[in-house]
């Protein structure tokens, strides 16, 4: 298993490699609409752990995809990711004015603009993972389009996200909790992973041992991100913090389970995450060192 | 070309089938994200002149397509064309109460509601354009989602809306606000036809046929409506009217050109698309007589 340092370099050096990327394939402000492409940069560059682009770059690595091939899937799935974050922090969601250290898209512009930019990256979201550009065998595409459609659409992550809102101010249990997050997070998490899968032509045993290392992995991260909300300062996480969740009456697994028990699911996960993983070689390592990472990380 | 009364029919049918054909694609309201899923068919179902769907039905059946697949790209059109509408709405944009009669989606439910159902709106039609269920050619699938992120994302559909809104209260030339209108509403309405045409596996000269009558026919409806908006009144539009843009600060073609250049222009637009189709036998002629209505039409 690769230890802490090497999944910190791996992670830095696909930040740098993403940021690359996604100023690539992300269009230049130009014409009327500029501030359109303006706030999509604004959401997508400049930070970000990278998580999932790591998990498809990962994955795909495991079948020798190529790299510009998982590039541009990685960058297709963190656009994904930043469309839902621009929603999320929208006044009439959770009224955020941090983000990644930075003024939420609706603070640095105005809320039309983020509605907007979000729209906008989730359909260049699809459209990178579609055209002949990412794989030349059209079932491929189609296959990753089916998939991100199925992780991001109302049966994924906006699910999850009604269920969030839905549940504010409730007393939900762990049961619920737990689907929530899975949609919420945990389906673009997977999809991440598969995404690298799909494009490697992976069997179907392989696949869905990468699916279920993505679901374990994706709770435990979620799990490890309530216990930094708890216990969290401002500084560390680049957003407000510090018993957030608590504060507006959100329930999430440390509210529900305590500091304790929480930390020690989390851990659990993240070996069981690991474990996922035991018909890969050597290859396979950093994702294995991944899942530990994710929960002893500070930010 | 088919009369006004045969057009009429047409569409009538094809606002029945697409009732029943959305009914059965959306999911239905289930779970605690049963919210979620009733905004979603409150946007969808229940109205609308079913433009874009009658030209993805059209066009489809020049090349014999069956309609099974039909009703599922125009489904996918509607969803795509009802997220539009959704955001539209919103307060922090064209802050609207009604929309085909009935209370906007953010007015029904709430603005949170409203941005989620619109995001898994604009999932779902990439969903339903992807899955084997449409087409057995996964070229044809891939094509299909590569030509509605062109058509609505950032150099599409959202760009409009981008500048739009940059240009209210402003005075821009009537090359601006073709542009935007172009891109706004024309780009999804060149897809509705073209959605067809790669159904149909056309050739390149029978595409391009389509896509300039769309692009025409686009030009022609919105010059139509801007002329509803400046006339019409509410009960005819189903929202509220009579001068909105105007009142609003918001320049049209009828603000900038006056009633009569702009009753003429779209008469011309509308001759102009139907000659694209001159190439198309009698299967055309519904599509033929479209154009004419379009510019006719009292709602």
């Amino acid at each position: 298993m690769a230890d802490r340092t090497a999944v910190e370099a791996a992670l830095l050096e696909t930040q740098t490699f993403m940021e690359e990327t996604l100023d690539l394939l992300l269009p230049r402000p130009d014409g009327p609409e500029a501030r359109l492409l303006e706030a999509m940069r604004h959401a997508t560059l400049g930070g970000g752990k990278r998580l999932r682009a790591f998990l498809t770059i990962q994955a795909g690595r495991l079948f020798g995809v190529d790299k510009r091939a998982l590039g541009r899937a990685a960058a297709a799935v963190e656009c994904l990711h930043a469309y839902s974050l621009v929603h999320d922090d929208l006044p009439c969601m959770d009224d955020d004015d941090l983000r990644r250290g930075k003024p939420t898209v609706h603070r640095a512009f105005d809320e039309a603009t983020a509605v907007l930019a979000g729209d906008a990256l989730q359909a260049l979201a699809f459209g990178l993972l579609s055209t002949p550009d990412i794989h030349a065998d059209p079932f491929v595409r189609a296959e990753l389009v089916v998939r991100l459609a199925q992780a991001a659409g109302p049966a994924g992550m906006v699910a999850g996200q009604m269920i969030d809102i839905a549940t504010e101010g409730r007393e939900p249990d762990i049961a619920t909790i737990t689907r929530l997050q899975r949609l919420k997070t945990g389906a673009l998490i997977v999809f991440a992973a598969e995404a690298g899968a799909i494009l490697g032509h992976a069997g179907a045993h392989q696949r869905h041992a990468l699916i279920g290392y993505a679901h374990d992995l994706g709770l435990a991260f979620q799990i490890a991100d309530d216990l930094l909300d708890a216990e969290g300062d401002v500084e560390a996480m680049g957003k407000a913090a510090g018993g957030k969740d608590a504060a507006r009456g959100k329930a999430n697994f440390v509210t529900l389970m305590g500091v304790e028990r929480a930390r020690a699911q989390a851990a659990l996960l993240a070996d069981q995450a690991a474990a996922h993983l035991e018909s890969f070689d050597a290859r396979a390592d950093l994702l294995r060192g991944l899942a530990g990472f994710v929960v002893s990380r500070d930010a």
